[in-house]
């Protein structure tokens, strides 16, 4: 049997679906039989699992891997792949039973599912090489997919990105920040599948099968819209032709489905959301489902399915060399703050490294990401006032081989805290710059200083925190950043401007500190890290006029930790440091020293910010906080009397 | 010159209007003058601020304060005041003016404006008694806002709240979020503002003044909205007439207005976004203001403005007497998660505080908030899948006096840290209560783990963490939590069953911990919490059995943390600590500890999770994280082999 579907509302519909070849609908329906049966044994067999999620996305799950969808199986990381990403990523099982499918993954991988090492984790993670993406805190799918949709724009690739996403995930923010920002770039590489199952963990949704509800808003925010029975085969082959074709705006198929499709006793029922069946219930399942797809169980099609790639002709890619600029020249008279010299320094960069991608938050003004904007405008982003999105655009950038360097506030990174926690699991290395860190913005006052960046980032498994205090270590560590792929890294920068405190040529490493002072006779050793430093090489000097003699570390990489360095001044500086920074006490660099330094009999002060700041002048809050050339003076005088 | 305007398609609006006592249109327009006035000079006497987003909505904010809310100046707290939100917190000045205007505050307080100690911050925060909350991380105002209509809905109160969104934050998702709650919740009792001013920071808005952009959005998510001209000033009061009355849906008023209104030089022209004028400037704009409001630099009306209060009857607020069930008992055989107990104590409260509300994200049956909800189904509020906008939703329910306890997984108040960030600021008594803490949960695997909570919620000024071992401890805590009115509390609440460890009248205090084993030949002392408590009694147990003694404390409360009794115990433990804990240990327990008894010679060693973890069952990954008791066996036989 061989049926063509043609919709003929849509010219370009039919020229794909002539164009490319044909595929029956019983084979579809037959895997989108296993696919359902995958996604009752594998939950059954690892006694936890999203069943009921699966079976609701089993037949667009069918269609789109083998008919909608244009890639080389065995080559994952394909230039000109399609890309699919599992936004709903509970539905895992689904996901690994499609790749199962495809062939490039066996039986006994899959069996695997949910057991300690298999890279078929409960949620998909970078570990399966076919997840484009970690998922599973919801509503991050589509920002991802906007990423890799955006990076075939730059780059001229002819794929298209498939996401599928829930409907329960539909009322977490971040997923409207991507359909606007989308709609806003008419990014029509890009497509979205809702599954619409009515039916979230403990509740129904909040407009249960409303469809209407879906179309309208998406409409309204400029999306082109396909509302389709999400378990009719041939519907869902006309709504991805007609999708694939459409031009100028993102497209979102709205797909009715039902959870737990296939099952009559799970079957659009409340309470089964997250619940393995036994494996009793799993057979009595399977023998509901054999009889509801009976047909479906073989594939007596005769079709020997084959992947079908995308036309793509890379030699069209020509890489145009580009003048690189002078570098700049910071002389040591000069003051320029760190946030001015990432902008310069990354724009310097961005000629040498053409992956290297900017996305803004309408702070480029504030951040100097302008900078880089004026020099590369086709590789600028403006993201607009949406931090999450950013972050899991981001994500798809970089993993679609571009370096992306993300930058707002330090202290707006909170807001896209989750996401950057899965961007680790997602093993995407985002450059993250936070500007306007600490008390020493003034007097914009508390809610836009970063004071707890530091904490935040030094959780995240694996990632990078340095913090420059001039603009030659600015530079460097901007470098060291953009050939940085091992997670997360974070750049921390100043609002106002430090002086040029570092030779031009100074070598800056993950890892590293420097020693900037250092005698013989010092009393303590101070560890300062950006605007900290130029407060500790005051006291240095205020100290001087006392023949107080003391040790200063520019602490400029937090994380890692230069521990030997450390260590060894503060055992030559009378076993005693004093940590100064402007952010929190807790979870700042005073608690990373406490705790690298633990059991080294090291005595250790912390300054740093205690209690909610107050709006004021920058010098009247580094001294608020006690964090001012003074202050460090008074500690040190107290100290050693 | 008295006006009366009707909006004629509406008869509420003209109860409305006669209702209520008129108020000239002169004199609200020579009140937005004012308003302007100062939006020019307290930036520019403060050498910075936001003039231009202040102009755009003057005439908005006159209309509003002297024309459409019901409230009793003197008194900020008053329970029926109408409420009004600056989401924009960047236009604080304008907010500020306002105020000043009303008459609550003084010309020589508006001039400390952005000064150190001023409570006239840059951006609003708790330190303004008539800010409701800390704004200036822009899109939470509409959720604080809707947990404050929602504090009308439950106390049957008749206010309405207010809240000024500009369009730049259109754009992030929590706007949308609270958006679709709102009207899923038919919250008439809401109304929002946009000030559709059309630039954002650095560059313009998405769709710049295309009004009936957020028009469409916002009827297709089941909003009622009103356009208008944003600076015609009976067109604005025809617009609050019509959003106060309607009835069923909440309001949005799509206001259009140019930015930096009413200064030629200054008005819908980029890049003065966060410029103050210089004293020269802003006396030129001033003179440019009275140029193009000649007619309204005086008021001329001889209207004696005087404030409207609600009509409001609380007697009629009848607090009926509850039947305080029978307080759970646990015996020491019992075996019960600490997230049910969780559940089951906030359902007992319940009953005792009729204040408690519950709000869930479609997690209830996770979290066990479902077992409050049973017991007290008015009070209990699905914010569905939208993290964002519940703990925002719990700011605005805390600050009418509410007792909000906002429940998820541990994980996802990652997706909230900016809210909670800013609800520090904002002085709000949330108690946040994460479940599925650390590895524990095992194979949903580690997008759905808590690691990172305890390092989060440890940055927030003030906050406290109570992370309890068993059932009654979390009853417990609970309790106390309920009474803790000063600032975030955080309790972490873990997945799988543990045994009942306490007495039931077991007394537990926030700063306190337990010392479960001391003996005077203890090798060293182990530091545990919730459920690395049980793998350090197995692992006593373990050693026992080759006599080497270990102390025990529980360390339920992580913050404030109980020195003097972890130092003693540790002094008479051969000076060794062990923490174990199911976290990752950057920025967790174990760095905690090391901050706390840094320079105590205390040894610390620290057991935690230091990588990214897979699926799994939970005592493999309790083993694989090295935290097991086995884990903690290996340890002390290898710090005393």
């Amino acid at each position: 049997m061989f049926f063509v579907f043609y919709n003929d509302n849509n010219v370009c519909a039919i020229f794909y679906s002539r164009f490319f070849m044909n595929v029956p609908i019983s084979f579809l329906a037959h895997k989108a039989y296993m696919l359902r049966y995958y996604s009752l044994v594998m939950p059954a067999q690892a006694g936890s699992g999203h069943t009921t999620s699966c079976l609701s996305a089993a037949d667009i799950v069918s269609v789109l891997f083998f008919y909608a969808m244009r890639f080389e199986p065995q080559e994952p990381d394909n230039t000109c792949n399609d890309r699919f990403i599992l936004s709903k990523g509970h539905a895992s099982a689904l996901l690994y039973a499609a790749w199962r499918q495809v062939g490039v993954i066996t039986e006994d991988q899959l069996m695997t599912y949910r057991q300690c090492g298999s890279p078929l984790e409960g949620h998909p993670t970078h570990r399966f090489v076919y997840a484009e993406a970690a998922t599973g805190s919801l509503g991050m799918g589509l920002s991802i997919g906007l990423g890799q949709a955006f990076a075939a724009r730059i780059g001229s690739l002819p794929y298209k990105t498939y996401v599928l996403l829930g409907d329960g995930e539909m009322s977490e923010g971040s997923v409207w920040e991507a359909v606007e920002v989308a709609a806003f770039y008419k990014m029509d590489q890009l497509i979205g599948i809702i599954d619409v199952n009515r039916l979230g963990q403990s509740d129904s949704t909040m407009v249960e099968h409303d469809i209407g509800y879906y179309e309208a808003i998406l409409q309204a925010f400029g999306w082109h819209t396909i509302i389709t029975d999400g378990h009719d085969i041939p519907a869902l082959m006309m709504a991805f032709d007609q999708a694939r074709s459409y031009k100028g705006k993102p497209t979102m198929i709205i797909a009715k489905t039902l959870k737990g499709a296939g099952v009559d006793f799970l079957q659009d029922k409340q309470g089964f959301h997250g619940k393995a069946l036994s494996k009793d219930e799993a057979a009595r399942a399977i023998s509901a489902l054999h009889k509801r797809y009976e047909d479906d169980v073989s594939d007596k099609s005769n079709f020997v399915w084959q992947s079908r790639a995308n036309l793509c002709n890379l030699s069209d890619q020509q890489i145009t060399a580009s003048t690189t600029p002078q570098k700049m020249s910071y002389e040591k008279r000069d003051s320029i703050a760190t946030r001015h010299a990432y902008g310069q320094a990354l724009s310097y960069f961005g000629y040498q490294y053409d992956k290297i991608v900017s996305l803004d938050g309408d702070v480029k003004n504030s951040t100097y990401a302008e900078v880089f904007e004026q020099s590369h405008p086709e590789r600028f982003i403006q993201c607009f006032i949406a931090e999450q999105n950013m972050v899991s655009m981001g994500v798809g950038l970089a993993k679609r081989g571009y370096i992306p360097f993300i930058s707002t506030f330090a202290c707006f990174f909170s807001r896209a805290y989750d996401q950057i926690r899965m961007a680790a699991l997602s093993n995407a290395p985002l450059r993250l710059v936070g500007s306007h860190a600490g008390v020493s913005i003034g007097q914009d006052g508390p809610s836009q200083m970063g004071l707890e960046d530091i904490a935040i980032m030094n959780a995240i498994p694996g990632s990078v925190i340095v913090y420059p205090s001039d603009a030659v270590a600015t530079r460097a560590l901007v470098s060291v950043m953009v050939q940085h792929y091992d997670g997360i890294s974070y750049l921390r920068t100043t609002r106002g401007a430090t002086p040029v405190l570092y030779d031009q040529d100074e070598k800056f490493v993950i890892g590293g500190c420097k020693v900037l002072r250092e005698s013989e006779h010092d009393v303590c050793c101070i560890v300062a890290a950006g605007i900290t430093v130029f407060e500790a090489l005051k006291a240095y000097d205020m100290l001087m006029q006392d023949t107080i003699c003391i040790g200063i570390i520019d602490l400029y990489s937090v994380k890692p930790f230069d521990k030997a360095t450390v260590l060894d001044r503060a055992q030559k500086s009378n076993n005693t440091l004093i940590v100064v920074e402007d952010h929190y006490v807790r979870g700042g660099i005073g608690q990373i020293v406490c705790a690298e330094l633990a059991n080294s009999s090291i005595y250790i002060h912390m300054l740093g910010v205690t209690d909610m700041p107050c709006s004021g002048r920058p010098g009247q809050l580094l001294a608020w906080a006690g964090i001012d050339a003074r202050s460090i003076v008074k500690v040190v005088k107290k100290i050693y009397p």
